[in-house]
């Protein structure tokens, strides 16, 4: 029981593989920095409370120091007693001050320490994957700002649909990213309440100020108003593996996108060699195996926010150990995504647009509805302006001839008004120039678009 | 092809097994006023862009109230051509006004469309589920203004821990949902941007003004600002759907404490006859089957989540016909929580509290953290009082004996300075009264917390 | 409490949501057909034990005969009080036969009904699913068949790597619809274990001879031997969801495939306009949506597996009634799978390859492995002769000519000993007919295959 | 590009994020004798298919033991350019053997050679949870023997229900967890099917006989019908992840029983010293952590399912590198299920029944079926019988009396016939005999059901 927290009660010994099963030091000391800076804070409060002498904060404060900085360093060693960080930091607090040390937990449980300390390293957490997203939203807008105006086909159901510009394609994932920044903002926010002094599960009866708590701890706004819940709430953390995982799935359809677009069939992109990989049997591959992982790792992400609402499930009231397979899945996902965004900003910086496979790839049939709304502006209502332009298409397709070479005739053929005029229509610079609603594909647009961003992400 | 709002360039019909696939009418129908809600407003929009003139907009305004009163009073009358509920309105309005239904889906598509109707019901949707939280709310806290002082033991790993207040576990179940209605509100901030005006993915190019459509569809704040992201964002949806299972997980434990609570072993509650079953075999039974669904049903939410996730992984950009998939998992967690809100509240008013039960099983050992800070407050450093009280449990079970029956030498072998004052902490009452830091289970506290939430919860 | 199986010993009536929450005929009503198979059973055995007469027996059987009857024609008519399909068939059944309805359930519970019930239910869903995926083999099959010789291009991380044949890629959904059948009918096997007998959970006094059962309804090979886990075992449910979300996963690779093949970029299959769609807005599209639902489709078949799985997460021993969620995710499963499954046959059976798009798509980089092996025979161990092969792909690439066009001091460079006899590689034919190890593509491996395939399928 | 085994084509390195993201090394070095065992059976066929001589064959054969003796024992020292483990053991066999080295990798792609590795894996791992299951079982099965008669409440929607014998609850999961061993046995015999051979997606040109290679490898007995399906069917991963969650499933349910009954309420069992862990704020706390973690693991088992689903859904066909992420969850899935069943078994092995506390949780409400059985004797319907003996209970609870001293004149007002005799059924121990059909809890059936195993488990 040597160095446990616990034992006083217990007449046997726990078992090796008990100890292996139960203890957490191996992942959780993930969480030191995080554990002594609520260790700190709550030194302090234990002070301010008359439970120790200042002098006695004043030893544990060093000392925690002391701690953290061997953590920092590397130089911290792990016994095997040290069930988890709360454990490991405290023995070797006791070896660094002495009896002081015994004086710590006074009136704390390791279930509110924990549950602050996981806090403390999510609310961390979330802002550097605010800066990871933030980092991709530039490299999406640096490849925009090159390319508001180069034209390609923008695709329904994988079926070329109307021309756009890449830069306005570039614009679309930033929208996605700048959502998945505010989802995270506002999870950090619930994140934000401190459960510190709830003590196992009723609270705190030595007199410990909790405002006082969220002033040393300057993460925190707020004090949680009932224990009972302070001590097991794990929503943040699925909540931040929800982002999480959302991230994940729009990082998939870039990846979808790219392996798409770097294909021979495509050709819209080619990714730099340095984010290509090759193949052992086949010496002319050069695969897209960055982009893959990026798609194929949102599996893992929703994995691990499907693991941690699993386990929450059905679990009573207040701290239950199943709560500690919170903090695996989040390292997970948390590293997961850190590396998946880096690699994904330097993807998009180095990849090159191709513009001439793109404007290859256009074909007059995309310009259909823009025949449909010329007939609109004939006076035709626009269903049956649909149905005559789709009759042209088949015309086209009957004949093997792309719409501008169909004779006027037959354009006459579906609404005899028709004139040279109609064919004015097959640009698809024209296309593109004339979707200047907000929001829309035209240049100027997008350009106002990026002009939009580069102020955002700048400031 | 008749009545399709598509088929001119095709050569061949609909099989009838494809129809029957790929048609969403026999849910979408759910989205009729919405549908016609977004139409009134794009009728609006054209004829302020000069598309359609004022009386046909007035025409089509018009049509458009009389099919959605015929939804309303349950005599819209399907046809098999209805592929989905926006082709059923436009067809029965050509019906009612003739012609100038032609001109409705002027520059508008279904993928704008459709991800219109789709955020309106979301926020509608929202709005009910936030209304049923509340009244779960309500609920416990007039259970919980009940019990403020009514202790009962309070666990942690299920093993009795500290007692606690009635009350006090009311309030904890108070938090959580308050949690999940911040965390629906968010969600629904994000889904106020409207899509429409996006057209199939490029824009609008007939001088439709979409800011003027947030106008005359009041619960969107903006526009979305990216066409290709407006068609195929269902973030809004995913959000929901998260945030509706994070909320069956509350649910799910709320009834397992009173599943528990309700056993004969704990008998802390009995839940009211009409919210009971009993058994076709054994006629004693009286089952809590109200609460085994509500736990139950987390994971039909969870997997609805689930499954909008993997649908949405790896997508290419814009519209797929994939997304039709987001419908019915929103229906059914919509469903599946408002009825089950509302039963978790009745159940909650209507339970019966046994206050001498809780009492009951309220033992001495529950009392040796009182104990030990009792040592703390003799000069004993924490961590040796932990112990020194885990010795006397120890003891006490050896024995036989509750912890006041031991006599006072037995706690003079663990400290020499204990006197009969010791046995002043073996009163369960004083114990929760002295939990008073705030977030506490005293009953001054938990009286404050429900006062403030009343206080909230009235206005 | 009127026609209740229970009630005797309430003293209020089930509220009218709690109903609504709790009744489960609206679905359940699809097991009528089994349960009523297990009620005659049941009654044969109960005449056997002597619990009833023989002439009781027959009333009872006539009578569940006739209740089959209405439910087959659509007659059956539900009453309020019917809140599950047992409640409604024995309140039926005491209509039409009187008194003796009141001593069917003797000895029996709804836990071990339902159970028995399900699994019957599930069996035959098996039987479904399994023609089904027969039927998608046969199409892919008679798809191969026609083009055994077909020459495409094979891709791996989608870039073009080796040629193949088009009834290779096809014969690949072949095998991949096998594991899923031999997966289902293990899954099968283990559901044909009877829990009927096995009472509400501790078994049957009355001397119902439990495997006389099994002779009596023949779906079943075995009793469950133990009644605790028969009553509350769903594993063959979840097993049954899982296989059928494997084969989801199946099926959205293959909708994929197809998705991309019928892209204007790859163009290497065109679907029937039977099984595509077309645009509101865009007149020339038609859609691959039947394509795009069955790879969406694939997240709800995920989806339901995950919300049972959760479902039965932490559930006590026994009947709980949480259970009753396993029934609505089956069915919606089974419904998705068995029309998706017709839809995908027919898919298959009625697109169109392209022969010459496919050949057009080929190129000489995906002889670089061939260009390889050539060097191994030439004596160059493979890892050079990979890199030498590299280095030729290089040199193509920079001098933008494919590498039958380079001439032939360039191959002399890397190996100093190539001839004029090194361009016979480029042949794409040659290349495939060359994969001759068994399940390589080489066209009379893949008739060969062909024929096991239409061997097994036929008989 | 040193050591890697590609690169001949490309003109610039990768990028250090994009190796850290790509590489495999730090986890599939699990691989590595599975990889090694690959590779001498290639190089035999090699030899064979008279690829390299007989001599090369031997080198070759020599250097890869020696390799896997390096690794066996710790002493492989990894390089930076080991992007993986078939790279590392290459680059190593090439460090010990040279040139022949390069010779190895003939014909043969990292497709289907890391499919091969990882189905050995996953055969071994499936062999060594079969063993931790069947460990479990006699776990149980040790219990149940030593308990076959110890009477214990049975519960229902966690309501007493009726008497059961405590070895009766044991062997409940004998029989989850047969099945689970089933499962596992089918998915294993799905996996022994043979990639090897397939090459990177087409087949193999060299003259390899794969049928040979089955023989080589003896885990296999069949070689995969078609390459583009063998290089990427990950079937028998999602397999046996599901297989794995499943059980996880059943041994939550074990947890959540153990929780229960190890409680203060309930009493029934005492965990071992050993096997719980004690409270760092409460000194009387003893907690059953290790049932907590098995219960709360079951998430991060259903969560690893889950992420290999959807990470394989709507992949092209064939090899993607998103398939490098089955390797991760599945090791996390085996490790977690290894070490938590052998905790399982231990927490089994090492628990004592309380029988006294299990016989004072009986109530004679419980043997309310037994006296609705009786009615059933005397000549009642069950449906009539089960009615009067709920109004007997409504009566003894409205009373506050045990149904055992009501007087005969209650029992007569609901059925005149009653007399002293039914008194007789409150005995607990003869209502658990009565339940001798098949699989019922009467002692001589549990007893007899104990013998089966004990015989099946140890031959």
């Amino acid at each position: 029981m040597e160095h446990k927290l616990w034992g006083g009660r217990f007449s046997a010994p726990t078992a090796a593989e008990m100890s292996l099963y139960n203890d957490s030091f191996r992942f959780d000391v993930r969480l030191a920095a995080c554990d002594i800076s609520g260790s700190i804070a709550w030194a302090s409060a234990l002070a301010e409370a008359g439970l120790i002498t200042s002098d006695e904060q004043e030893q544990l404060v060093q000392g925690l120091e002391l701690v953290r900085r061997e953590f920092a360093d590397g130089r911290f060693e792990a016994k095997p007693s040290d069930e988890d960080i709360h454990t490991a930091v405290e023995r070797r607090l006791g070896e660094l001050v002495g009896e002081v040390a015994l004086k710590l937990h006074t009136g704390r449980s390791r279930n509110d320490q924990v549950a602050t300390d996981m806090r403390l390293f999510a609310i961390g957490a979330a802002r550097l994957i605010d800066e990871r997203l933030m980092g991709l939203q530039v490299a999406l807008l640096d490849q925009a700002e090159r390319h508001t105006a180069t034209v390609m086909p923008g695709y329904t159901h994988l079926q070329r649909a109307q021309p756009i510009t890449f830069g306005h394609w570039c614009l679309a994932f930033v929208e996605m990213i700048e959502r998945d920044r505010q989802r995270i903002a506002d999870a950090t926010a619930r994140a934000r309440t401190l459960p510190l002094g709830a003590g196992a599960l009723a609270g705190n009866s030595l007199g410990v100020e909790r405002e006082r708590l969220t002033e040393l701890l300057d993460e925190f706004d707020a004090v949680a108003g009932n224990s009972l819940d302070a001590v097991s709430d794990r929503d943040f953390v699925a909540e931040l593996l929800f982002s999480f995982a959302l991230t994940g799935i729009h990082l998939s359809r870039l990846a979808e996108d790219l392996v798409l677009y770097s294909s021979a069939e495509f050709g819209f992109v080619e990714l730099a060699d340095a984010y290509s990989t090759g193949s052992s049997l086949m010496p002319q591959k050069k695969n897209p195996d960055s982009m893959e992982l990026l798609r194929g790792k949102s599996g893992r992400l929703i994995g691990n926010l499907v693991g941690l609402l699993t386990t929450l499930k059905g679990l009573p009231t207040t701290y239950n150990k199943d709560l500690q397979e919170d903090k695996e899945p989040f390292f997970d996902s948390l590293d997961t995504l850190d590396l998946g965004l880096r690699v994904a900003a330097a993807v998009v910086q180095t990849m090159e647009a191709n513009p001439e496979r793109m404007r290859a790839a256009l074909d007059d049939a995309m310009l259909a509805t823009d025949l449909a709304d010329e007939l609109v502006r004939l006076g035709v209502p626009f269903r049956e302006a649909h149905a005559k332009a789709g009759r042209l298409v088949r015309r086209s397709i009957e004949l093997g001839k792309p719409l501008r070479d169909l004779p006027l005739s037959e354009y006459q053929t579906v609404q005899a008004n028709f004139d040279e005029r109609v064919y004015a229509i097959f640009d698809f610079s024209r296309s593109v120039s004339r979707k200047e609603s907000l929001g829309g594909t035209a240049p100027q647009r997008v350009a106002e678009q990026c002009a939009r961003w580069r102020d955002l992400l700048t400031n």
